[in-house]
């Protein structure tokens, strides 16, 4: 049997110079396609929070593609952090710092009961901008976050720098 | 026991003037924060189609939020259809007409073994021009669409006729 780490090193494809040249784009598009080895990694985060969570949140978009089966699987309840402008009623925003700009998120301003706890998952954590503001974002929202989780973490980007006093866990750290 | 058409009406809101003046907006976070009333809708879909298709394709980015769940339910892989620009790689794009302007859909080149059988899942069917693009483009890479399924459908958009041919279920038609 297979670990999770296991599963994700034979199911992730390397694309050089994705998005942008000289990136080397980590694409779980093979993962997401074997619903075993999928069902493996899940089951592996599963079992790590299960009981100690309210509520998964996932970052739009490859977040939603974890987060929703994961919360199905642990008995939770899931929430979409979104894209400025993709939310409909009251939302919670959080901006933050692109190396080209600034990006937007959103998360709708009744998704969490007050004080509940919060597994944020997404899929890589690259430079952690987004999930640091996302953590944030769910804090504004009255929530508390009990861990970040990633399938992978690119730690020559350091963003566990920007995430300090968090409890984050990666499946696999490149 | 609820249906899953009682357990959606009653996890619905509308949001008037969203995104839009004079729209009102069906949004089914109520649904994606309960997890009992998710996993009924889920099972419900799932019973319908296990056995008979070999892949769940979801539309982003609410039918990821739909889609990846159901797969996994399903026992089958998961493809998501994404907006232009955001799969690594070689794809298929299609393009086709908005009200105003055009978007553009892709798929992995290699998402599907030729001639596997797909269900197209999206939240909800408005005008179908998203889901007859999404479609077209899964054939295009080489699957067929066995079916396509919605939670929602809103039938005075007449999106059904934008779909000739197909077949195509919803859970609640308004």
């Amino acid at each position: 049997m297979a670990t999770a780490a296991e599963v994700l090193g034979t199911h992730t494809r390397e694309v050089p110079d994705f998005p942008t040249p000289g990136v080397v784009f980590k694409d779980l598009s093979p993962l997401f396609r074997d619903p075993e080895a999928f069902a493996t990694v899940l089951a592996d985060i599963g079992d790590r929070w299960r009981g100690k969570v309210d509520v998964v949140a996932g970052i739009e978009a490859r977040g939603f593609i974890i987060g929703a089966p994961l919360a199905q699987a642990m008995g939770v309840g899931f929430v979409p952090i979104r894209k400025a402008g993709k939310l409909p009623g009251e939302t919670h925003t959080r901006s933050y710092d692109l190396e080209y700009g600034e990006a937007t998120i959103e998360v709708a301003a009744d998704a969490f009961v007050p004080g509940c706890t919060v597994l944020l998952v997404d899929d890589v954590l690259a430079t952690g901008g987004t999930a640091a503001a996302a953590a944030e974002l769910i804090e504004r929202a009255g929530a508390r976050v009990t861990a970040l989780e990633v399938l992978l973490e690119l730690s020559f980007l350091h963003g566990r720098e920007r995430l300090p006093g968090r409890e984050l866990h990666a499946i696999q750290v490149d």
